[in-house]
């Protein structure tokens, strides 16, 4: 890989241009150090709103943001599309798609990825809802079933299921997404199927929706999707998923054509370092620096970072905010190196959690003040639209929003690459 | 297919959901016939603006629609996702995807698709610009390509040259659009290339840009193009492409890893007919009420159909006006047939043509004027604004266009499907 080492430089390569990369590269701008970014994209996503791509509400183009568009011309800065193979340790330096390349210091924020939770079945047919590809894919098939229905009309049932699997955040926002499309926007398109066969399922393993948030929270979101006709199962596992009949609870099964997997997720590790620095979820073990136990120049933020304690078991959650602190932590605390002055160890501020279930529903749990509803609903809206990247995305997303609200549409129902199942 | 048959109606079955197929369905809305449409995908395409899309300056979204929306609760109207493979003429009978269907009228209006006149070599290599994938796969490839320009530095000169063939509409706009994004976006993401050595070249085999045009029009984009920096060869015929030589002028070659397609068309073609019913352009031969020659019940509309006659030895140009006047007056006999009443021939009012080159520069021949400059570029926009189906399309593409204005920029160039060449 070209890049020109610098004579008087470290070089702080970084793995992935998630929230975490992309808050710790403006960290060091300015800073004494060469900085490289590596990324399979060429975009950042913002994965919080890729529910409304896979629900025809904003096209995929208005959530994700070209990165070398980010750092415009941040000096001493290099950034490559490149998937990462391997990392040598002892040589300081990775194996990628395209070529070697040597760091002084190591980040990796490559985030997280989906956890079947070895099933080979449910990673074969399900949908998972973490890239922009997906999404679309996904957005591909709810429309393709319709269309098959009207075609293959000894298998509605199958057709009109929809089941989401995990009632965390993506879970929850999903199956209100689909469960107002099936409402509002279906019925329009498709007056020769019964809709009113549809159901949209949502299967959680635990006895509430939400965990991570408020009681009120939880309770008030399980209230909602009732009351918009989702089928929320608690307290119920799944087993694997053949691509038309989904098992749960051991002995039951749903007969579907679309799971929708939002249950588990673990950390998106690479290959190279010792086999001991990363915990049952794939996170890295790192200290309160960042670093990864046992590695002196390695360092692991936001998703695949496991800061474990007493306190914290399991780390902390894998949501943006961590993240994006976590990054500007270490960028902090990189510069103090180089200065040779003090370096701070990561706190975490928690500023909240939301989620929004449908129109006008909407739970937020914020550190002064807990809502659920309009005014929920209002806040979730705002904070999503400042945390984008990029004016332009947040005048497309803002339009698109105030145009299903007053239409009770979702524009962009459109099967533009039909969705083919892969071989694995 | 299960579409029940209408007891008293006869029914039409129209092929394809372009600007000739959409505008028959409407024209046919309260008549007195059971109306089926069948496309290959469950979107309209705006075709004029797909450059736009593979220049990074529109999200595919908005210029395409989904056809259930359009005609939303038309009566006694049926759409089918589905591809046609051949007519059955004497059973009155087409062949599809999704099983068989009979019709008592047979409307093909299937469109144009490309005509590489045998070149195998093109066929493979060469990106056309005919639907939104191909469009988004050419933005992908223009990315990817400079992305590789970065590591692959011993063949810059063939990431760096971008030739077009062909100088009709199509070729005029999108080597406008090419020399602008080098211009203005492509150096401040790629401040380590030295993007002044990239090349845009336009190959028309002609002695002029803009053939249909008026002299002044194709003189005048021309002029626009060269001070643009686009190297146009006028008079220059193209041999094949092996994907990184480029043939012309029988012996001369370019080096490019970028060729687009835009120097030929023929109609898109249903198997089935007569071997004798189509030209040599694959335009089914019509007569004056758009009827196939020598059957009854089979008609063709738009850039499928040649109407040929000695004033018009090649048929209409296929452009969007003639398809929907000839969808209009064709929607209009039916009725009339209907009824017993007058049917009428067609006759092509022309509302005049027009192509953008750059920023404040088009050419527009319209019937009682003819401009070029900024006067022609705005009514260009206008004219394409008012064309485009649907309002949340025309404020989402109006706001692009602000921004690209004001900014200079191309905001959406994400590599989100990288392109890979298919074996064929």
């Amino acid at each position: 890989m070209t890049i020109v080492p610098s004579s008087d430089k470290k070089r702080i390569v970084i793995i992935g241009g998630g929230f975490a990369g992309i808050n710790l590269v403006k960290k060091l701008a300015g800073s004494n150090f060469q900085v490289v970014l590596l990324d399979k994209h060429n975009y950042h996503t913002f994965q919080p709103l890729l529910y409304q791509v896979a629900t025809g509400g904003l096209e995929p183009d208005s959530i994700a943001f070209p990165l070398r568009k980010i750092f415009g011309r941040q000096k001493d800065f290099y950034f490559r599309v490149a998937g990462v193979h391997q990392i040598l340790p002892k040589e300081n330096k990775l194996i990628t798609d395209i070529g070697e390349i040597n760091y002084d210091h190591l980040v990796i924020a490559t985030g997280s990825t989906n956890n079947f939770f070895g099933m080979d079945g449910m990673q074969h047919n399900a949908m998972p809802l973490k890239s922009i590809p997906e999404a679309l894919d996904l957005r591909s098939l709810i429309l393709q079933n319709m269309e098959m229905a009207l075609v293959d009309t000894d298998n509605h049932e199958a057709y009109f299921n929809i089941v989401v699997v995990g009632g965390g955040p993506t879970g929850v926002e999903v199956s209100g997404a689909l469960v107002e499309l099936k409402k509002h926007v279906l019925p329009n398109d498709y007056p020769e199927l019964d809709l009113s066969k549809t159901k949209v399922w949502l299967i959680e393993a635990g006895d509430q929706l939400l965990k991570g948030l408020s009681r009120n929270a939880s309770d008030k979101s399980l209230a909602y999707l009732q009351e918009m006709g989702v089928n929320v199962m608690l307290n119920t596992r799944v087993g694997d998923f053949d691509g038309v009949k989904l098992l749960y609870d051991n002995d039951k099964c749903l007969y579907t054509k679309t799971v929708i997997w939002a249950a588990g997720v673990k950390g998106a590790y690479v290959e190279g370092l010792n086999k001991d620095v990363a915990n049952t979820s794939s996170r890295y073990l790192v200290d309160r620096f960042q670093k990864i136990n046992g590695y002196n120049n390695i360092y692991a933020i936001g998703d695949v970072a496991g800061m474990i304690d007493e306190v914290l078991p399991y780390g902390h959650p894998m949501v943006a905010q961590v993240a994006i602190q976590q990054a500007k932590n270490l960028g902090k605390n990189f510069k103090a190196m180089d200065r040779g002055a003090e370096i701070f160890p990561f706190r975490y501020r928690d500023l909240g959690s939301m989620a929004t279930v449908g129109r006008n529903k909407a739970v937020a749990d914020l550190p002064w003040y807990s809502t659920q509803g309009v005014l929920a609903w209002f806040i979730w809206m705002f904070v999503h639209l400042m945390a984008l990247v990029g004016f332009r995305n947040r005048v497309i997303v803002f339009i698109n929003w105030l145009w299903s609200y007053f239409s009770y549409d979702r524009a962009i129902r459109l099967i533009i690459r039909p969705y083919r199942k892969m071989k694995k």
